[in-house]
């Protein structure tokens, strides 16, 4: 198994998490068969889509690579069926999106400085890959998008393409980085999610 | 009349009804005549413009050939001035919606083939020719769009644009395959229509 | 100072004005700190990104240059601690969301022409970078966006637009053309304020 293998393994799982998200938001709001499959491939892809429309890759891998597709599609339609067992693992959930949100970021943040993306843009469209698909999901379920609303999500992507950026520049390359980067993500998510840490909000 | 120009025809029509469901949209939800018109031009070309930037045809066709602006725009307004009357003319609408769909899918599909999309990713890129304005409508009317949510809509679109992909593949070119698939899928769209075909709901 | 700097520093006074509107709305709406820095972003640099998609100018200036970004960030962060006072200051908001509109558009329509969109095109990118911005914002906070619905903004974006590019294929060059006409956009817009011009609404 090859490095470039396990990264598109370790994807494609982030992939699968993030349509999970997208059906179960697509269920909850009692959308048919195909909005959940389409909110699902939206919540899975629409960051990376986002990410390649910025950075000049057409067409976005989300269509040219049709594994990513397919994953997030099947991912969906599984949890159109099991959703009702899906509060039992809900742990798992968590715990697979908080990976999801290192490596989007990791991945996005690399693509964008390989694209010549500068470095404060870079970080910026690493974010958006992140949260990009959360974003979408919640604009089709009629919801004011969460990450915009409370826990600390977002901001802990923005500090994971911030590293991201600095050990590329240092000249660090290959996976090792990528995975240094996105575990101490997923690890911060998870103390945030743990003590329940939450940004300010403004005084009215 | 050259078969490319029955093809611009054809298109501009199906920029025209669209363009009227997303004035009609807007007219409900008391926008002003400039509301109007806007969301007249997202519905009926947004589809095509998120089709374009995912190929990487830019400027995408609907800022690049000024006839598909002011179609869009003169529908638009047509339904701000008529649109009472409009609803003795539903049946009509419904049809030429239903041409709409086949026909946005048929050629969304084979402009992503021709740009060198794979199969699967060009499929998605028909599919989105077709339902993208419809959602856009939706979003900015503050609607949750309602090709995701009831009728058998986007299938049939998904549909189609696999007997695309399948014919160009089999070496079929030029404008009959385009304008029989059209046909196939509209004739589909009708039968749904009548019959009152949905797609399934998630047991709660 | 050149004339380049001249622009830069006008264009960047454009993007904290509608950071502002944009870290108001979030305020508003009790989003958290990366909330309203995030809508404030989205609503200073929406327009500029989906212009630089369009004509296919990537990375987007958004990401490409640092300042735009900082910029928007820095206003809609001030928003978040300074809120309270801005009633006060409403009146000089609305003067510098006024310059904002015909800057953007001005610049918007010369780079869509540069970037050889036709004249028809360019208008459209031209307004859509004035009001993109806004149009972002209201969606992410849950509204249907404002521009659709009342005020004369956008038919004043529109005209100044068709004026830029007659301008331009008149010959004329160089930063004259571009400041009279953002300076009639801002004062015609200024006047839609006192007058509370409208467009119309549908009879019922």
């Amino acid at each position: 198994m090859t490095s470039e293998y396990g990264l598109l393994v370790a994807d494609l799982i982030g992939v699968a998490v993030f349509a999970a998200s997208g059906g179960s938001a697509a269920v909850a709001k009692r959308l048919d068969l195909f909005g959940v499959a389409f909110v699902g491939f939206a919540a899975a892809l629409g960051g990376g889509i986002l990410r390649d429309l910025v950075i000049g890759a057409v067409p976005p891998l989300a269509f040219a690579d049709w594994r990513y597709a397919i994953t997030a599609v099947a991912a969906s339609i599984a949890v159109f069926w099991l959703h009702p067992r899906l509060n039992r693992v809900r742990r798992t959930v968590l715990l697979l999106d908080a990976c999801g949100l290192g490596l989007f970021t990791a991945t996005g943040t690399l693509k964008a400085l390989d694209a010549g993306v500068p470095a404060v843009g870079a970080c910026l469209v690493g974010m958006l890959t992140a949260i990009g698909g959360g974003l979408v999901r919640d604009l089709l379920t009629g919801e004011i998008p969460v990450v915009l609303q409370r826990e600390v999500y977002a901001i802990i992507a923005l500090g994971g393409a911030v590293l991201v950026t600095i050990l590329h520049r240092l000249g660090f390359a290959g996976l090792a980085p990528v995975i240094c980067a996105a575990a101490l993500m997923t690890g911060v998510r998870l103390l945030a999610l743990r003590r329940r840490w939450s940004a300010p909000v403004a005084m009215p």
